[in-house]
């Protein structure tokens, strides 16, 4: 068998505990330790009222949500997100997504290998740093 | 406005020509067009009794089921794929995937940029090329 095929579920969920970032696991689906040798894919769950990091960075996101509703910061303005919409964040774009409903919010986020992240293991010890 | 938020939908479906596809359509969510620099994804739906191509390609795809179910034969055998299933299809891997349920399978595949595969706009014409 050559193909890595997995329910999402089988792979590891790690806290996130990067600054700026609450109530979010991470999945690591696809990587470098496959073999990909060019994008990483990525299934994150954010618990009601959590949120990812209000950031930018200088590589992009490509992200699939599959189930929850939520908003996207884009730049000054909050947009709607939910199950079944793609969102391309392009380098540099300031950006945060917040799960406003009252469900887990899953969703996936492509990023290029080249971005080097590297998901914290820390403990998780910050306040809701989730603001509208 | 600087992120591409949209459902999948609002983007345009066109069927896929390729010899040895049946039933399938594909939708270019994030690509080079929009800024994306690394790699790009689509959205394929596959009718019942659909597939993909039996094939290899020098480039892998990495592949989030999002509905529907069927088989992806890995090398010799049929392995059996769903909602909620990641698939790594590393370069060169003989791959195809099978739509052997009652609905329609709804897949992303996403490929790196130097792949260049341009899909077909030509006419369908061709009989069903899927087999167990």
């Amino acid at each position: 068998m050559s193909l890595k095929i997995l329910p999402y579920a089988a792979m590891p969920a790690d806290r996130v505990t990067t600054s700026g970032v609450s109530g979010a696991t991470i999945r690591i689906l696809i990587g470098p330790n496959d073999g990909a040798g060019n994008f990483t894919m990525r299934l994150f769950e954010l618990e009601p009222g959590g949120c990812t990091a209000k950031h930018t960075h200088p590589f992009e996101h490509e992200v699939f949500f599959l189930e929850g509703t939520g908003v996207a910061l884009d730049g000054t303005i909050e947009r709607p997100i939910g199950a079944n919409v793609s969102v391309f964040v392009p380098p540099n774009e300031l950006h945060q997504f917040r799960n406003t409903g009252k469900t887990v919010m899953k969703f996936l986020c492509l990023i290029p290998n080249s971005a080097q992240v590297v998901p914290s293991k820390l403990p998780v010890g910050a306040t809701c740093p989730c603001s509208g």
